[in-house]
């Protein structure tokens, strides 16, 4: 409540929807998906071509960029999109995550948390305002509130307090990020693990303090896929309509698109560079994994149809080569195939909402992967 | 003698010469330098990127290629251009320099080379005529005769030994490469270690023979420059004014500007991107460490007047990130710039030695490779 809405629906077809949300650095078209540039690099691929994949707007790792090259570091050379040579919408986490996943000896309090940096043990505090204070060094478009994340399957009772210790930190967040310049964004986060009623209260609660948008984390850590779509109807019916809605971590593209079919408007993931990395595609016939022997003669692309020059030009037969020679153009290769792919789904998406086809458009598009790859030559 | 010349000279400016060698895939300007793209891949490069630095022609290593992904495969997939994407010149090695340096249990006998794969154990069999055959199944523009190289310091004795023996089989590889298509070429490899008399006998004999170009081999594995610049003074004046002459394995920026100025055409060298892949950038100002703390906070690009975006843009601050971060990025970006510096070198040198102002020019970028690099801020 109180903060200015910069998203805006073009067009809405069930729960789902399309639209802009526009920041400091650009606009972004939604449902946008975010590749993950966890240290200021999209890892095997050049900025351009996260560019040219058509990628509107990229996350960082505010717990790697505050412990390397550092926040005030970042600042004096002049925010991460000059740094990086990204120029565009950027979001940062709050760190708080990768606390808990990445570093050692961390201590919650309701102060903060206080950990080790994994890179050289330094004790390092991160409460909620400063992890505002990072983001704005960073020149984050879209910050997010600190809050604490609960692994699945975990007790109502640890659910619970996580989920209130969160709501606590998200009015400390708004608090300290009064201070931004007009145009940046302060995005809340929904917790409550796989509880109905705590979804909803934590929803409620957030919408009560008042966002620029509405996250949901504490998703895609282990529960099935049934579970994190049920924990979407619970939630989202609870946010505004005018703001825009981000599923933290998420995922497959079966997973964005029937989170999108929700009502959700924001991804973020790093299984296409990851997946890239590990020699397995993304297309409109599901995952491809070219380790696969098959693929060893296979002068045939990916996807004849694809948009992307890589996915529509590459054969099979070298890709093969590169994934199992160990070679980085394999992991080049495909990331950006998958970048690509996944951001060729978010237009497609975005065009079936505009035109009111989305429903036809999400049963063609889940056959296609079930469907699975071309036969073996 | 008996073979046509796809070698034309164009401009001579003391022994430095320039020229263009016409091959069945594209015409290579000379001097020209080959990034060396090993198992069908240039390490942390696009080929897109490889061409846009302005190289003409690149190296394939036959030792890893025949192993994998095997000669008879990639000839099955339309040949090494075909099968990288690559579609321009690509010279092979014979893949007798790799058996030596990187496989086990090999043995050197009058017929072939036997040794086990460094892949997975299997024992190979490598004679001159399964070298030219494997090198005409990659379909490679130009091929290499096999020989042997032997490491300096060593004996007289074993060096001559080595020399004779590489004749020989020069004289095989010709015969084997007689059903070989017009077009394509065939290079004789001078030997004789670091013993004037010796190099002078093998390149008179590899003369005798004839050869579509000679090859100096043997040479950057461990002496001093001034041995190896002093064996090209002894090799070049025995080679045919009208045949190119390819210094294999060089080098350093200097290591090659003293070879132009020698009478060398070609060169090929991991250099670029190894340096690249561990933190070293090569400029006009010699080579810059991107790991020292000095740059973490300079916003200065290596050299605000390269030709090349990346040497241009992006700044030293954010490739020492990157670089201490791991980042592949880091590796890419440092690749490319490289490759562009040895490819911008070669044009400035091609261009020097045409408007006959070659000594001069050679003074100018000694002078700026020792001056070094700008001061730190």
């Amino acid at each position: 409540m109180g903060l200015p809405s910069h998203f805006e629906l073009a067009a809405v077809d069930g729960a789902a929807r399309t639209g802009t949300l526009t920041t400091p650095h650009g606009v972004v078209r939604t449902p946008a998906f975010m590749p993950v540039g966890t240290a200021g690099a999209m890892k095997g691929m050049h900025w351009r071509e996260v560019r040219d994949a058509g990628a509107d707007i990229v996350l960082g790792n505010t717990y790697h960029l505050m412990l390397r090259p550092g926040a005030e570091r970042i600042a004096g050379l002049g925010g991460l999109q000059n740094f990086t040579g990204w120029n565009g919408p950027m979001l940062t986490d709050s760190g708080g995550f990768q606390v808990m996943s990445l570093s050692e000896l961390r201590k919650v309090s309701e102060q903060a948390v206080t950990f080790r940096s994994h890179i050289d043990g330094t004790r390092v505090e991160l409460s909620p305002e400063r992890s505002i204070e990072v983001q704005r060094l960073l020149g984050s478009d879209i910050a997010m509130q600190m809050d604490e994340c609960v692994r699945l399957p975990a007790e109502r009772s640890d659910i619970e307090r996580a989920m209130q210790l969160s709501l606590r930190w998200a009015e400390r967040s708004k608090r300290a990020f009064e201070m931004t310049p007009p145009g940046y964004m302060l995005f809340g986060i929904v917790q409550g693990g796989d509880v109905p009623e705590l979804r909803q209260a934590s929803a409620t609660g957030l919408v009560d303090i008042g966002f620029h948008g509405y996250a949901i984390g504490g998703l895609a850590v282990g529960e099935p896929q049934s579970v994190m779509l049920a924990m979407i109807e619970e939630t989202a019916p609870v946010l505004p309509q005018d703001r825009p809605r981000y599923l933290m971590g998420v995922g497959t593209p079966e997973d964005m698109l029937e989170a999108v079919a929700r009502g959700i408007d924001m991804f973020d993931c790093v299984m296409p560079t990851r997946n890239g990395r590990h020699g397995v595609a993304f297309t409109r016939r599901g995952q491809i994994n070219l380790r696969n022997a098959r693929h060893a003669d296979d002068p045939r692309p990916l996807d004849e149809s694809s948009p992307w020059p890589a996915a529509r030009n590459t054969s099979r037969a070298y890709l093969h080569h590169l994934v199992k020679s160990g070679e980085t153009l394999g992991a080049m290769l495909l990331s950006e195939i998958n970048v690509a792919y996944y951001q060729q789904l978010m237009q497609e998406i975005r065009d079936a909402i505009s035109s009111g086809t989305f429903a036809g458009f999400r049963e063609a598009m889940l056959s296609g992967w079930a469907h699975g790859d071309i036969a073996p030559r």
